[in-house]
C-alpha cells in the first residue's frame, strides 16, 4: 500500500506466461471478482498428471469476499476448472446462454451439484457489490464469446476475454466496436487484453474463409467426406453442415463431445440444421460414400478419439478407404504436432486424401493478430496496459505492441501469475503476491501430485526401478532369504540374466562389508546397497534405474 | 523374382516414414551399396531411449556382399549410426572430406577402432564391385554435401541425398545442374529424391537471406549478440563471424559440439577466420559489450546446452543481461517446439530481446520447397521415382508432384522401410521385404530395450509403482513380516498414510481368503493380492500404478 486513496487491484491466478489455466482477479477494497477459470493440459515431464488448474486458496482464504465468477466463453482454458473450484467455493457463476449450458454438463459429468449458473446476455450490465460488469461481445472460435468492462470506484478495466475481429462471421453477430470505441470515449483506467496470436502480423482471416476453402474441397471430393474439428468450434460445425447440405450430403456425427455440443447448440438454436440431413453413424455407413459428411473429434490426434480410431482401423463402425477426403480443420495444440502428424500419415496409409491446417488453409485461428489487436489498443484508448493470456514472449511483444502506439512504457505493465498489481487513478505499482502455483489434478487426486511424486516417476520412465529385497533375523542380522532382485522396465530380464546375478553377488558384498564394519543402521545398510548397485548398474549399462532397497525382519 | 533378365534392387532400412535414420542398401547380384546410416531420436513414448538406429540384421548377414558405406553428408541422421554399425560391420566408408572429418571424430569419441574412410570429392567416380558412383554438389545445410549416380549394369540409380538448390551458397560451391542434367540426357533408370519440404511450397531461399537479416539484427544491436545455430551449420558460422568482423565485434564459442565443428571446420578451410577476432568464452565476457558476438549451441533448447544453461542462469561464463540480442537460428525438430520456446521465454526473462526462426527469418531451410523438387525431376527425367526422406504424407505429396510432371503411376513407388523394390530396365515391382525395425539405444544397451521395458517404463511414467513385500514360513505358509508397502510416483506417501494402512489391511484380506480357499500356489496368491489392491487404488484415487508383490520365504 504507497500511497492513501482509492484502489483496485488485478491479480492473475493463471494464464499469464502460459496459453491456457485462464483466471483473474479484480479485488475492490473486501470485494472479489473472479473472470474465468481454467485448466491447462499439463506438460511432457508432468507425468501422469490429467489436467493443471490454478491454485485457489487465495480465493479460499478470502472466500467471503468473492461475489461471484465471470465465464467470457465455454472453453476448457476458461472453465476448465470449475468443476472443482466450485466444490469449494459455492458462488454464483455468470455468463453466456451458449457457455453456461457447455458449463452445466461439465459440472454434471463431474458430479457438481448445488452450483448456482446466471445467464446474462451482450450489452447486460450486471451489479456485484461495488462492480458494474458490462458484456460485449466480441468474435472467437467459439460461439457467444465476450469481453468484459469492469466499472469499479476507481476506474474501468476492460477485459477483452479472447477475441478476434470477425467482419463477416457465421452467426452475423459482429464484433461490437460501438461498445469499445464508447469505453475508450469515456475514458478506461486498464486494458487486459489477450495476447495468444501477437507473434502473427496482419489480421486473423474471417472463419468464412475456411468456408470457401471446404466448399472446394467438398466440390472436388469424390466419395466420402470426413472432417475433424473442436467440437466446441459451432461455427465450424455449422459450416460443415451447411456445405454438406448444399451438395446432397447427409451428416453424421461421430464422438461423444462432438455428440454432446452439437445436442446442446441445437437446443439452443446455435445450430441451423436443414431437416433430414442428420443422421446416425449407423445408418450413415450404407449411403452411397459419395451422398456423406461425418463430423469426428480427434483434431489434436487425441489417441482415444473417434478419428484416431478411424486412421488406426481401429474404429467400430468407419473405415477409412481409398477415395476418402478427411479434413482436419484445427491447429494443432503446442505440444500436439507430432500427434496430428502421424495420424495424418496413417491417414493417408489408408488410402485417404487429407487437408489439415498446417498446409491446406481449412482452419483460422479464433484470436487477434497484431493488426487486431493495434485496433483493440486504439479504440480502449486505456491509461494503463496489461497484456493477458500468453507465453512471456507474448506478453512481452504484446507490451512493445502497446509501445509503439504511445502508451508510456511505465504504465504498461508484464506481470506474472500471483502478482497483485494494484492502480490508483494515477498509477499503477506491484503491490504484493498471492499464491498462484500450478495445481496438478491426477485421477481423483487434487494437488496430491508434488515435486517428489513427478521426480520419482521421472526417474521411472527414464531408467526402470531394481528392488532389492531380503529379510534378515532380527537378532542376529543374518540373511534368513534373499537378495532378490526384481527389475521393470529396466532391462528385459530373459536376456540379462547374467547381470542380475552378478548384481546380488554385489549386494551380498556389500551386505558382507557391512557386517564387517559392524553397521547395523538399515538406513545405512540400505544407502549402501544402493550406492554399490548404482555404480555397477551405471559401469555395466550406463543407465540409472531407480533402486529401491527393502529389508524385512523376522 | 517375377522374370529373368538383369535386377538391381533397392532396400531402405531406414528414412521413409519417418526423418531421419537415413540409410538405402542398392543390391546387384551378390553385391550391395549402402548409402548413409543415420540415426534418428526417440519418439516421446520411448521413455528412456537415447537413439533410434536401423536393423542392419540383413546386411550382417550378407556381409560378403556389402562392397562399402557412402555418407552423403555429416549430419546426424546421415552418419549417427555409423559407431554402433562399424563395430559389426567393418566395411570402408566413402564421403567427402568436411563428412569424414566429422565422422572421424564421432568414431573416436565412441571408441570404434579400426574403421576404414576414403574421401572423394564432387565428380569422382568410385568402382566398387559393379557399381560406378558419380560424386555430385547439391547445396544443403551442411558444407560438402553430395548427391550420387549409381551406374550399375540394369541401369542409373540418382540418389539426391539431402538437398535444396542454392544460387548463391556461401562457399560458391553451386549445386551441380551440368552433371544432374547430363544424367537425365544419358537416361536415368531411377531417382531417388528428398521429400522432406515437399509440403512447401515455391523455392527455399538461399542461405545468404539469413546473412541479410543478421546484418540488420547485428546493425541494431546495441549490447552482445549471441547467436544459437546447429554446429555444424558452416555455413551459418561463417555468416556469423563475416558479419561480426563487419561491426567489429569479436567473437567467442559456447558448447563442446560448436567447438569441436568449428576446431575440424577450421583446419580443413571451411571457415575463413579473419585474424584475431576469434577470443576465448573467459576473455570476451571482459571485453565491452557492444564488441561481443557469442556463438552457441543450444538451437534446440536441449536441456544442457550452452544456451539453456544462459537462458536458466546456471552458466558458468555468461549471464545473460538486459541489452543482449539474442538470435535462435534454427528450426525446431519436430517435437522440440515447447523446448525452444521456453526458452525463448527465459531469455525474455532475464531481459534480452530474441529473434527466433518462427517469427523472424533468421534461418532457411537446408531441404528443396515444392519447385527446386519439380526441377530435379525435370533435370533428372528418371523413367521410375521413389520418393526418400520424409513422413509417410510426404512421401505421398512428393509422389503426387512426380505424377504432375508426367511419370506415369504405376513407376511412382511409395515404398516402406524393408521393402524391397526391384527393377529391371523395363519395370519396377516390390520384391520382398527383409527386417527394418527400429534398434532402441539406452546407455551401453543396444536393442535390448524392447516392447516390454517400454511398456513398463510407460506405466511406471503414467502412475508409479507400489511393492508389496512379505516373508512367509515356508513350511506353514504363515506370515511371518509384512505385509509392507512401498510407493514410489504413486502419491506422496506422508499424505496418504491412511491410504497404505488401508491398503494393507486389503493385503491381508486377500492372503486371509487364500488361505481359506487353501491356495498356496505363489503366482495365485501374488494374482489376487495384485486384483484386490488394484481395484482399491482405482476406487480411491483412479489411478493404475504398477503393483509387485513380492514374497519371500524363510
Amino acid at each position: 500500500m504507497v500511497e492513501n486513496g482509492q484502489r483496485v487491484s488485478i491479480i492473475p491466478l493463471g494464464g499469464l506466461g502460459e496459453i491456457g489455466r485462464n483466471m483473474m482477479l479484480i479485488r475492490y477494497g473486501a470485494h472479489i471478482l473472479v473472470i474465468d477459470c481454467g485448466l491447462i493440459f499439463p506438460e511432457d515431464e508432468m507425468f501422469g498428471v490429467d489436467v493443471v488448474i490454478p491454485d485457489v486458496s487465495y480465493l479460499l482464504e478470502n472466500r467471503h469476499m468473492v461475489k461471484g465468477i465471470i465465464v467470457t466463453h465455454g472453453h476448457e482454458d476458461h472453465i476448465g476448472a470449475l468443476p472443482y473450484v466450485l466444490k469449494d467455493l459455492n458462488v454464483p457463476v455468470y455468463g453466456t446462454k451458449l457457455t453456461l449450458a457447455l458449463l452445466q454438463a461439465k459440472l454434471k459429468e463431474y458430479g457438481v451439484n448445488g452450483f448456482r449458473l446466471q445467464q446474462v446476455k451482450p450489452r447486460d450490465i450486471l451489479k456485484l457489490g461495488p462492480f458494474k460488469v458490462e458484456f460485449i461481445r466480441v468474435s472467437h472460435s467459439i460461439a457467444d464469446s465476450v469481453g468484459l468492462a469492469i466499472h469499479t470506484p476507481v476506474g474501468t478495466i476492460v477485459h477483452t476475454g479472447d477475441f478476434k475481429i470477425d467482419h463477416t462471421p457465421i452467426d452475423g453477430e459482429v464484433f461490437d466496436f460501438y461498445k469499445f470505441a464508447q469505453l475508450g470515449e469515456e475514458g478506461v483506467l486498464v486494458l487486459l487484453s489477450d495476447s495468444t496470436n501477437v507473434e502473427r502480423p496482419g489480421f486473423t482471416m474471417s472463419e468464412r474463409a475456411v468456408g470457401q476453402t471446404f466448399d472446394e474441397v467438398f466440390r472436388k471430393a469424390k466419395e466420402r467426406i470426413i472432417v475433424a474439428s473442436f467440437a466446441s468450434n459451432i461455427h465450424r460445425i455449422q459450416q460443415v453442415i451447411s456445405i454438406a447440405h448444399k451438395y446432397n450430403r447427409k451428416v453424421a456425427i461421430a464422438g461423444r463431445s462432438m455428440l454432446n455440443v452439437v445436442n446442446i447448440a441445437c437446443e439452443l438454436g446455435y445450430l441451423t440444421i436443414p431437416p433430414g440431413i442428420l443422421v446416425e453413424l449407423d445408418e450413415i455407413v450404407h449411403l452411397p460414400k459419395n451422398k456423406t459428411v461425418i463430423i469426428s473429434t480427434g483434431s489434436q490426434g487425441e489417441p482415444m478419439s473417434a478419428l484416431t480410431r478411424m486412421a488406426m482401423a481401429e474404429h467400430r463402425q468407419v473405415e477409412i478407404m481409398p477415395g476418402d477426403t478427411v479434413i482436419i480443420s484445427a491447429l494443432p495444440i503446442p505440444g500436439n504436432e507430432k500427434l496430428v502428424a502421424r495420424i495424418v500419415d496413417q491417414l493417408f496409409k489408408q488410402g485417404a486424401d487429407v487437408y489439415h491446417e498446417a498446409v491446406d488453409g481449412v482452419h483460422v485461428s479464433g484470436h487477434a493478430s497484431q493488426e487486431e489487436l493495434k485496433l483493440m489498443i486504439s479504440l480502449v484508448k486505456p491509461k494503463f496496459f496489461v497484456p493477458i493470456h500468453g507465453e512471456y514472449r507474448m506478453l512481452i511483444k504484446h507490451a512493445n505492441l502497446a509501445q509503439e502506439l504511445g502508451i508510456p512504457p511505465e504504465n504498461i505493465f508484464v506481470i506474472e501469475n500471483g502478482q497483485v498489481l494494484e492502480f490508483t487513478r494515477e498509477r499503477g505499482y506491484i503491490a504484493g503476491r498471492v499464491p498462484a502455483g500450478r495445481v496438478l489434478v491426477d485421477g481423483l487426486g487434487v494437488g496430491d501430485v508434488g515435486n517428489i511424486v513427478l521426480r520419482d516417476r521421472k526417474q521411472l520412465a527414464q531408467d526402470g526401478i531394481l528392488i532389492v529385497v531380503l529379510t534378515l533375523n532380527k537378532d542376529t542380522g543374518a540373511i534368513m532369504a534373499g537378495p532378490d532382485i526384481v527389475s521393470r522396465g529396466f532391462v528385459y530380464v530373459r536376456e540379462a540374466e547374467e547381470l542380475i546375478e552378478e548384481a546380488k553377488a554385489k549386494v551380498r558384498q556389500a551386505l558382507d562389508k557391512c557386517e564387517e564394519r559392524k553397521i547395523t543402521d538399515w538406513s545405512t545398510i540400505k544407502a549402501n546397497v544402493r550406492d554399490t548397485l548404482s555404480k555397477f548398474l551405471y559401469e555395466k549399462t550406463r543407465r540409472r534405474p531407480m533402486i529401491l532397497p527393502i529389508i524385512m525382519e523376522v
